[in-house]
């Protein structure tokens, strides 16, 4: 059944491809796009179509960039004998507000999920070993994995890899979110944060 | 802190901009069109840019549409002497689904809110009213307002408005959502759902 102009229904059904966002938002975006000034639409869809030439993947860590090598990568600032392994770009971002981390990354581009046909082969893990063995200073690498069957299946596959290499492997702790509740806790997650207990003081 | 490519960062402020959508969420549809083709943002920056030339406003009833009048107002088969009052152009579309009415529509543009500095003369109301005198074969008015204070309001205006002419103005009601539960009914949906009470059989 028909009950909007095609060009909206149009819009309607893009927008829907958008994670999180089902039909109901969409037709809210919709009639947002709509209801406010023209010059709105306009300057998001020249941000969409500019965004494909501006960014670029980094050819040291993968990360999106506008130059290349990243900001990151060049930052005489930062570490270079750390590198974080990331799954995607956007585990950065995240990485970064926390101020934890200022080494340098490299971005897997996803995880090894047999039952979803990603084999080993299709992540940037050849790279990361030519760029361990390249370098020759890297002396850590902190895996920042998902604490999930693919992350822990990656994590597990990347250390055997790196067995030979005179380099750390590490892994981000797994445990009790910060403010969470014991009593809400899951058994993986509580049985994880047992295993990793730290000693205090 | 700076933690993304500017172009990314511009995109997040856009779409953060949308109803419903704060930076997380803008920043996952923001790489969403990084990882997805670049086909995809092509196109719906395409249709961003054509949204506002393609929708017009209804020269009858204030709907959003292509052709003016829409194609409710010039539907044969539609009843011309019912009409249903309702706030904003979306509120077509679920009313349309509900299958329920197939008379014609009269968009309000807004609710009278005096503390937003909305006033009657701020919304088509005068164009309703004019519309009412001049076609003489509108026989019902149904107000689709919400339930709100300010629908509550600009029912009891548009009310006292139409009383001398000759038109029956109802309003949609108002009780218990169908498969709701009377335990977690508010009280004031609770007292209208009494006063409204319909005789069964």
């Amino acid at each position: 059944m028909k009950s909007s102009p095609d060009a909206i229904e149009r819009l309607v059904t893009l927008l829907s491809k958008l994670p999180g966002i089902g039909k109901k938002s969409a037709t809210r975006m919709a009639y947002h796009f709509l209801d406010a000034d023209p010059s709105y639409a306009r300057l998001l869809a020249e941000q969409l179509l500019s965004l494909h030439q501006a960014i670029r993947r980094c050819s040291r860590c993968g990360s999106f960039t506008e130059t290349d090598p990243c900001p990151i990568c060049t930052d005489p600032g930062r570490d270079p004998s750390i590198i974080c392994v990331i799954e995607r770009p956007q585990d950065i971002r995240v990485i970064e507000e926390s101020r934890e981390f200022r080494g340098h990354f490299h971005v897997l581009g996803g995880l090894i999920a047999p039952l979803d046909g990603v084999s080993p082969d299709d992540l940037t893990i050849g790279k990361l070993l030519s760029r361990v063995r390249g370098s020759g200073r890297i002396k850590e690498l902190i895996l920042a994995l998902n604490p999930t069957v693919e992350g822990d299946t990656t994590a597990l596959y990347l250390q055997k890899q790196l067995k030979e290499l005179d380099v750390e492997v590490t892994r981000l702790a797994s445990g009790l979110p910060v403010g969470g509740d014991l009593e809400y806790a899951d058994r993986l997650t509580l049985s994880r944060s047992f295993r990793g207990r730290t000693k205090m003081g």
